[in-house]
């Protein structure tokens, strides 16, 4: 009965690290192609200065493309940390890891827009329309937190609900920043891109945590 | 002799996993580079909210996007119920994997489309074009679902006949509706457009029963 | 010492099998990103019915698209086969092998050239230009059959000096052909893409013995 | 108890493989897209000769994308070498991992840039470019060889530390040339970007060495 047991469970932690696999894919993909928006637009006749000047004044797409990188990154991280908690898969978690793989994806527009636009008169609303995206993105995560539930019965019995109840608070933490993110770059867009940017500080903080935590847990796991 | 024909379906089970991965690769890049027709036109000398109505303007672009991810995405869940059905691969199925795969690919050409035409005098045609490329990928699932036909003796032995039955009956259903859509869309663009999006609300579900009958299979194999 | 023995293989295996799922990715990327090439020119104020003739206007990139594609997935499948003949790997087969990766990511780009050109004065021109990136990735494809020489003892060792030896004759072959496309496509487009298309019918049926022939290797190599 | 130091390590390896993974990943697609830049402009009306010396004239394009593309095989290959011989990550490789990732996607841009000015006035500016990103490429692995030190203990305990002292230097000695590089296409773009192109025949060999020490590591590794 016990190896039935483990028979099972094998055959979720198989559907778990297909779905990894795939989302893994989906985010090395997404990070990778934001490069495809750092383009210099063509000059003519340019001397060398002139075109490292044009490189320079490129600056807001780096910034935005590292942002994104970072952010997506990370969000990879997090992604690994709490489908390590998960023993097997359910509609419900299904659906809300491929909300969270669209709004990844998705990532790539609104940080062209910041790249654009972000000095010239528009870049309020270039940095109002990053922080939508990223509220939304947010909104997915939590989507996904609550399809984690331990009352859900996903989770590996070795995770404490505790773990689970403190991520929830950060993910819902952090769609109320970038709401207030939102609201202030309607007021200053540095000041709201400053906000979005403290905060994959913090996320990569809890990621590296999340990644330790979990290793406990599985060490737990394996020695139970 | 057991760990003989042990060797064999695992030999078997090995190029079918090989398959497998390539063609989950392969849905992760086609699902991923959808965002790169979403993509704000060049506007010069614009107000915050000037751009931000560029911006929400730009809907019938994330319509079809969304419409080609979820696409992409339950055609991979269902790729997967119905690839963990099988045990050997032959010339066939390896003829229709790869035309699912070319028309999964090819999904980002009429969704770019429908997001540039949808709202145009061109509309009708720009969903017909849509539905036709949607047929044509329903068309190369008929021929998987016919590849997968218990009398061609590729599936697993514990897999009912009765189970692969129901699966053609339904993506057959599934190129009668979209030549439907087709037709359809010739009188009116939102018509077509609502009924192949209705589809997609069908899959979903298809989607997450196969996965869960599949699992019960699985573990019927592993038990028996 | 048999254990050794065992444990070296494996080592060997290791390596073959990530440098197989490197390549894996690259082929499934070069496949799908060629699809990036396949966009209608913007269009105003089209009726539904001038829409529809200009996305069938565009038949020769569709045409070009389907050849790369069916292309890079019956190479992807004749890789996996010679892969799966390797037991370790030296640093003229890494080097032949980041060659035919090379020309397989470069052949977006003579695929876009024929999807543009081939209906236009310049015809002969695009299918030369095609034929010789093709050519180009034939002799990468000899050097790496070269690699895998018997005397050169990276082969598992129930793989017939036969098998390789034929390979080698065809992959020459297929050299010469191409070069006659080359030669034949300054006389007439249509001539020198036709042959170049009537040797892939060729390779599919190649791919898929060859598939057939490595698992009875497989095996003869596990039963051993 | 050496069962638990067993696990202990196999859950190390399964963080570090699954951060090879996603990293292989980014490499495979970074090298990739790379020929997403290699596009000929639309020329109207031209003759077989002339579209063929137009594909000619692309020249500066074709050397950028394979200098990129055998930087980034390279990389790669290196970058298996290094992680082959790491135990468990901390923060510190996982951020300098991160970086190094950065900097591989990124190479597309500067790719380009030599692409499209090194046959022009701004040529020096170009290649000035283009060495400034690989420099700080170099950067990202120095960073990651100090993640590395054998006295932070995420080494497996069979790598000699005159190994990872050896690669070091090598990581350092690079830094300086592309310093030099840097300066010298200020000078003369072609003998900075030979430099450049220089150097990788040397990372070519340390990246074939690397392997196979790494080889006879793994196996000392597993007979220990």
């Amino acid at each position: 009965m016990t190896v039935g047991r483990n028979m099972q469970d094998q055959g979720g932690r198989g559907e778990t690290s297909r779905l990894e696999a795939f989302s893994d894919g989906v985010f090395a993909i997404a990070l990778t192609i934001l490069v495809l928006d750092l383009r210099l637009p063509p000059v003519e006749n340019v001397t060398p200065s002139g075109l490292i000047s044009a490189v320079l004044d490129l600056w807001p797409s780096y910034f935005a493309f590292a942002l994104s990188f970072a952010t997506i990154l990370i969000m990879w991280i997090n992604h690994h940390a709490r489908m390590g908690l998960i023993q097997r898969i359910d509609g419900l978690l299904m659906f809300a890891n491929g909300l969270v793989l669209f709004m990844v994806v998705t990532l790539s527009f609104p940080t062209a827009i910041v790249g654009e636009y972000l000095t010239g008169p528009a870049a309020k609303g270039a940095v109002f329309t990053y922080a939508v995206f990223v509220l939304a993105t947010s909104g997915a995560w939590n989507v996904f937190m609550v399809a984690m539930k331990p009352e859900r019965g996903l989770l590996r019995p070795t995770v404490p609900a505790s773990a689970i109840a403190t991520t929830r608070r950060r993910v819902a933490f952090g769609f109320t920043v970038y709401l207030v993110a939102a609201g202030l770059s309607l007021v200053n867009a540095y000041l709201g891109l400053g906000l979005i940017t403290a905060m994959w500080g913090f996320w990569g903080v809890v990621a590296y945590r999340a990644l330790n935590e979990h290793r406990a847990w599985s060490t737990e796991a394996t020695e139970a």
